[in-house]
């Protein structure tokens, strides 16, 4: 009996289905990037461009988080951006300001300079990464794309709410193609044999609760309904904002943020869908006994619940010290429920 | 009976009061600002520097939005670092990038750059500012200070964070030596002549509801009780989280973001404290006949509340036309109530 809990081997899947019996899987928003010396080694000599679409480097730098933290679960290193770059848009990382789309499309007109090529031939790169992924790794990995209201974000050089109170249907236009172009990238994902998606709607926190019903949760709906081949969670920066709204369109999972705790969280999602957080990135800042202090009280919060996992409430910051991040893993890999010991 | 609501002088203050009868008086966040084209000639043949440190120039700035919109208050032309301005630091405005802070203050070592200094020697230009504008101008003037973790943002140059987990105490120790000299410098508005005060702790949405309670609030209610010559209301970027933890400093009033709807927000919170907002800033983006409709449907669902001011959900953003933002303030103007109808 002391040792079924803490010896089970934990499982990301497991957990999405909401049956996981061990310590909670974990894995880290960004876990592959820029926080990782080994990351930054290949970047010296690599372009982004290269990195993101060299499919021997997808595989290495997905793969590094798995070796170096000992996460449960790989996520596909891509760029958000795959899917404007699929409707023929130019994507370039000049420098340190992110990367640029050109042309911007912000109003109904700019519409013409987007084309959707068949994502194959424009995302080939992704499928091929994928497949040497998997013939690497025991782990689950995850794919991904951003939310349809997120890209657009991005795709207006972030005055989408000009365009989407100006001209309302000629945005709901845009979302939709973006829409249809995600659902196709998704499939291709996992045709080429990821296990579970993530899909990022990270500038959601833009919208008001009824502005997100009406430009974000439609797509995100359409998405999730379309993708039934493997688990989806969704995620936003607001996610604890538009829980009800998220939790009515039936997702594997939802990965919240750090604004209310995952209790809190957790007693407004149904005990089907799993619930993914929230440590606040920056707490990783701190040095570790708090780091393993924090975290292990997140885990207590969450004690016994079969469709937890434990990751932070947004990305890893670049800045962040690795033994930081391994902090983080470690607690989580080394908790022991309370009710396993006894006493 | 039909005429006295509409016709009734309508008064910030008593609305802030919670004890209005008429329409909402209406004023807007940043209303002295860059969407103004009367600002922006000013701004061609003066500096920000001189723009925040000349009486004449703030009075007139001050002034520009009651004589342009007709705002049923005006609220000072100030900058959000005066404070730490008054603590010994360098501020300036080199460019588009916003204001600089120099030396940046992120760990308890660099306190010893922070060296207070009296608010009448350090800030005066604010006080006469004040006395020109009271001179002039009939309608209610707000003074305002930054919420001090939110000025403690600008000082770290943004990486609060960092410091916060990594030695609290040190945080909390430029938290109070920020709080003491806020409340100075906010005594200093009300004796040179302002009728209310605005807090703005803009990025307190940087933080959960856990570490505002210990990082934010404690802060606020200091103020808020040492404040209490005039009423008081406080804006945060994320008041629609943080509702229950900022009634329970019991400001006179609260300015809620947009994230949920007024009547919601109204709902959490008694009706002795007045609530503010809360439209969309970039719904103003939108053609004239869309702003009239929304603005009227807010007005709609908080019609007969006495303590309701209508304003935006944060401030006005540099290029929205000032037809738009007029729009939205005659719509305040010209409400009349379907009650006073009678059908």
């Amino acid at each position: 009996m002391l040792s079924s809990t803490v010896s089970s081997c934990p499982n990301f899947l497991d957990a999405l289905a909401c049956q996981n019996k061990g310590r909670p899987p974990v894995w880290i928003m960004r876990q592959a990037g820029r926080y990782l010396p080994e990351y930054q080694a290949i970047r010296k000599s690599r372009s982004l461009e290269e990195m993101f679409r060299m499919p021997e480097l997808i595989f290495e730098i997905t793969k590094q988080p798995l070796d170096i933290l000992g996460v449960d679960a790989a996520i596909l290193f891509a760029d958000i951006l795959h899917v404007p770059l699929s409707l023929g848009l130019d994507v370039s990382f000049p420098g340190k300001g992110g990367p640029v789309i050109s042309p911007t499309i912000t109003c109904a007109g700019d519409l013409i300079q987007v084309c959707p090529r068949p994502v194959e031939e424009a995302l080939g790169f992704v499928q091929e990464g994928i497949k040497l992924i998997k013939q690497e790794i025991k782990e689950p990995l995850i794919g991904f794309c951003g939310g349809p209201f997120t890209v657009m974000t991005y795709m207006t050089g972030k005055k989408i709410k000009k365009w989407l109170y100006s001209d309302p249907d000629g945005a709901l236009e845009l979302l939709q193609i973006l829409t249809d172009q995600s659902i196709a990238y998704l499939k291709m994902q996992i045709d080429a044999g990821v296990d579970a998606i993530q899909i990022f709607d990270s500038w959601a926190n833009l919208l008001s609760r009824e502005e997100f019903s009406f430009f974000a949760l439609p797509f995100l709906r359409q998405i999730t309904q379309a993708v039934k081949e493997v688990p989806t969670i969704i995620f936003s920066r607001a996610s604890s904002h538009f829980v009800s709204e998220i939790v009515s369109i039936k997702p594997s999972g939802i990965s919240f943020d750090w604004t209310y705790s995952m209790e809190e969280m957790r007693r407004r999602v149904p005990p089907t869908i799993a619930v993914q957080g929230n440590l606040d990135p920056e707490l990783l800042y701190a040095p570790i006994p708090v780091i393993e202090k924090e975290t292990t009280k997140l885990l207590h919060s969450m004690e016994g619940d079969p469709g937890y996992i434990a990751n932070l409430g947004h990305g890893v910051l670049p800045d962040i010290p690795v033994d930081h991040v391994k902090a983080f893993v470690n607690t989580v890999k080394n908790f022991s429920p309370r009710s396993s010991g006894g006493h």
